[in-house]
């Protein structure tokens, strides 16, 4: 069986395993306070050309999520993103369950635009009762999204403006950053990423790391005390260094592109085979996740050799599916489908 | 600059890195569904001799902690713990982040015992306002504490007893169970902690993992759902293969019991060193965690060379200091250390 | 100024005053434990048919909701509701804050169907990731809705014949109870309301009393330790008994529908103004809420001599607005508004 | 049966009734924003000083509790309060529901120093694992206590001062304040009160009152989105006017002085009589509440004609218990009282 499912099928990149090795006896200071987890931050402010920025490491996405946005907002506050959010649809209620809600905004391709939050901001505050209602504290984005779809540079600075005129602190989920820079698609660099939002994080877990996501603030009135909450959540990871040694591996010299890179160019050779055979994409994706639409009888010869995830139902004999490609993906796997895709009947 | 300031300053036991690079390009299901989950499930259910528990794998302790006790605890019951536990004194209000008041018991040495068990239910369920208090849920303990001590069988066994009478689960925190296990001062087996708990985990972190806990929940009472508990937690790691990897291999052949086994022996000729050269303990450890009361002058020579945590000051020229021993503790760090010891001036 | 803004501009019924002042001086233990509470605990059940079900009195309706649905729920379980439903859209997100998620499904008249609460629980346990999604754990409905639509005894059967079957709580909220009770346009009794929910609560705010909401759980499951939820939420009255003689006073010899039937006959009169001049109703309501469009010319002229709520804007001319009779409506009141209507350039 | 359990026996002083009668029929908006409330604003800003100062009205004394603390912290601190405080023994866990621990301080009268709090905080910043504690937000008093003791001028403003410097806001539960304010004991006004804490609340409940405590910010950091946190948590009274009608009716012209004097001198009375009587008291309180202690054998006399509270055993053969004066205590009941405990065996 070749797995297209996620992009956290495998371990880590080998020369994470490496340098985790390389390393292993080294004694450090636990909790992010070593000297790996430093030069990590170097790294990551050098090369998003944000020199005070604030730099922390936590252990998965859920978590991130839920740590960056109960630290921004007061009780009263909720969070303003896609209804396809991740933090909406896929983290069984961890924002709710930090006592915020999450206020979902329509979206057909996974992005949300600058008009949408004006909208909901002025909607909020022109209503005479808008002390009954959750206001509105601010917005969380993915890029790419769960869709695969990117925000131009338009688009993010269209947004970043906007958050910024209404006092809402715009944070990016980057669980999938990589994938997003690396992609033909995108007129957005590292430092548009640290320039155009409050707070981002860059996806270790889905980019060749073991796990780990690097939480860049740039907003430094979003600092404060921010390890406390990192702890109360349960982020903290006791050997921090852990988190150091995998995001200088993959940041210092440039693997992290390159593994993103190789991943989205076989994603586009899917893309461009799914097109060539006239399959339809649900969304138009230069990321590593694609979204064809195929018979379900097509389907299901695919799946006596392939796993993929099944993402929606079109109708009763068509339905869209999710092939991922990763830092992981072995060429000859995508070519072993490309030729089967030619081969379906 | 040698470290004895805790048990997580190296990254893992070798063998684990061996592991992980071996299965690294293994495509497996995320999220502990996969076959080394499976077989670390087997292996630890075995090892306890509970057939029908469940067994779940999770990242941290303060995240097990604030899972499991969630899990448990309806809004408005507390935790019965010492006062010296540690979700009352070093997890940033943790639990009480979900909710729940910590309804800490007076211990001189980390442990509480049966009788303060129930005289905590009897006094809450006597008091005509009860529906005014938090009401206790049920009981958390850590083996060994956090001060290095132990239940013995008969003490665990009255407070399970005690426990199960009154529909209290005993929760047992083991971030540092094979150090308690392996203590020549125990007559307490894996079979007896799985028997004589409701819920109990197996600390990787500080044992020769580079991190993870397995949480073992022998009432089935405990288990519906938690899956979804710790996902909203933050809890469920997206390549969860990581931690069934390193619990198999700690777990499978002995290698748990053998590291910590040996780091309790340093430890204990750590301890005979501070008896014979007359200092006093502060607890009667008989694990990994030894607690001398040196005078201040002669803590600073040490500083010199060694590092390890400043516990309390006892008066104006004493102190209590923690020297932990580990997995990754080396014996000619010992010899130095002793060494040292005997030429304190 | 004549105000139909909302059905809580006036004080209560004078013979809650009276009765409040009659027994004034009566000593009498707090908390809801005295034997007012008690007495009109026995009305409602006989009034209800329901002998064994567990009655509680509650301040407010927010109050009441977040209690209610925070005792039934498990963490990680949300509450399914019409995305008009009060809780999710006029509470400042009071759920959320109790760590839930409300799961909003589409309505156009406030209602929300069997068939509905179905596919919203298959749909869950459908998805192979059901455990990253917040599971359904209960269903709230209004009666009357927010947009004074009412229930007929067919759906609300169906409702919570599916809620049995799914395992779901179903918990009607009856702030304006009395008015969905008396109207002309319902086939739903007292006896209905309890046998056809496994919680529901009689809302005396919007109904002829100073405040109050009394809670019936029908569903024994849900009654165990309550209070202690009502305490920790703050809505435990020090001074019960004034919920107790204010619902004893409304319920035991026929006031509430009394003044409720009032309230709808009026708000009849107005419907039936509405509708004989002209003017489309936003919804159709056989409540104490009617929802006529007007043109926003009109509508200045009205709010000279008139208060009432802007509802919707329907476009460039049109505004849905709110009418509200209640208990305390005065006929010359109504009478003058019909005949202005009747004078509308 | 002569009730002395507490003081919320009985409803409220006459004239609050009269009161509320006579302007039922006027037509108000809601939630506080009407003009008896305006008034009641007014007044209390007028007698305590403070022109600038931010009034709001809630209902119970839990609900505000909570509300007040949870809209000062952040999720990762706690407040510090005396062990004995209210909100860490008698309100069911609400300010850990919100998400806070609450940092007890040891304290044998129910008061709390200004070096306590100090110490706190040193103790706290000091630590080098400060982001493994829950950090100190706030300090939580009550006056009088819980055991009827008061601060005086000077203790009062050390706390202040020491708060101020530390940047923790103060917080004085004023449940009782008109027994605080009318003592003999006393040295503090109400403009003290204002000006030597942040927040404090002028309780109606146990003063007069039908229900209803008036929170006074006079800090004015705190006021921000302070009725979000209202409506939220449930406190936000939907006829708000109740409250501003009973506290104009209170405060305006020396009600509340006046029967809160009342009964602090019925409980000097009883004071007295039992220091004649020779029994010890737990507490020496000069406020409404008075704790002797007896023999369990007079007590038990004693129960036959009248209740009163146990507060606690002190051994074998006697008792403290409390008994409470309030507004509405009458005379003969009191100089019953006094007449048996001559006559006591």
């Amino acid at each position: 069986m070749i797995r297209f499912n996620c992009d956290y099928l495998e371990g880590a990149h080998p020369r994470i395993l490496e340098k985790l090795t390389e390393t292993n006896f080294v004694q450090t200071p636990g909790y992010g306070e070593d000297e790996y987890c430093d030069r990590a931050r170097e790294v990551i402010k050098e090369k998003c050309g944000v020199p005070n920025a604030y730099v922390q490491f936590l252990v998965g996405g859920t978590q991130t999520n839920m740590t960056v946005i109960a630290s921004i907002l007061k009780p009263y506050q909720g969070v303003l993103c896609a209804n396809t959010g991740h933090i909406n649809v896929h983290e069984t209620g961890a924002i709710e369950a930090t006592g915020h809600k999450v206020l979902a905004l329509p979206s057909e391709n996974g992005k949300i635009t600058a008009a949408q939050v004006q909208e909901a901001y002025d909607t909020h505050w022109a209503d005479a009762s808008h002390e009954h209602i959750v206001q509105p504290g601010m917005v969380y984005i993915s890029h790419p999204t769960e869709n695969g779809t990117l925000y131009t540079k338009e688009e993010l600075t269209a947004l970043y403006e906007t958050c910024s005129k209404l006092g809402l602190p715009l944070f990016l989920d980057g669980a999938r950053l990589g994938y997003g820079l690396m992609s033909k698609g995108t007129d957005l660099t590292w430092k548009d990423i640290a320039a155009y939002t409050d707070v981002f994080y860059i996806g270790g877990t889905k980019v060749g790391a073991l796990f780990g996501e690097a939480v860049v603030i740039t907003d430094p009135a979003l600092t404060k005390d921010f390890r406390y909450m990192i702890k109360q959540r349960g982020g903290m990871l006791a050997k921090g260094r852990l988190l150091g040694i995998q995001f200088l591996t993959l940041l210092e010299d440039g693997l992290y592109e390159e593994i993103a890179g190789k991943a989205v160019e076989q994603a586009m050779r899917l893309k461009n085979t799914f097109l060539e055979k006239g399959y339809p994409l649900l969304y138009d994706s230069y990321t590593n996740q694609q979204f064809p639409i195929l018979p379900n009888s097509q389907l299901k010869q695919l799946e006596e050799k392939y796993s993929f995830e099944l993402w929606t139902a079109m109708d009763e004999e068509y339905s869209a599916v999710r092939f991922c490609t990763s830092w992981a993906t072995k060429d000859e796997d995508i070519e072993a489908l490309i030729s089967d895709l030619d081969n379906l009947e």
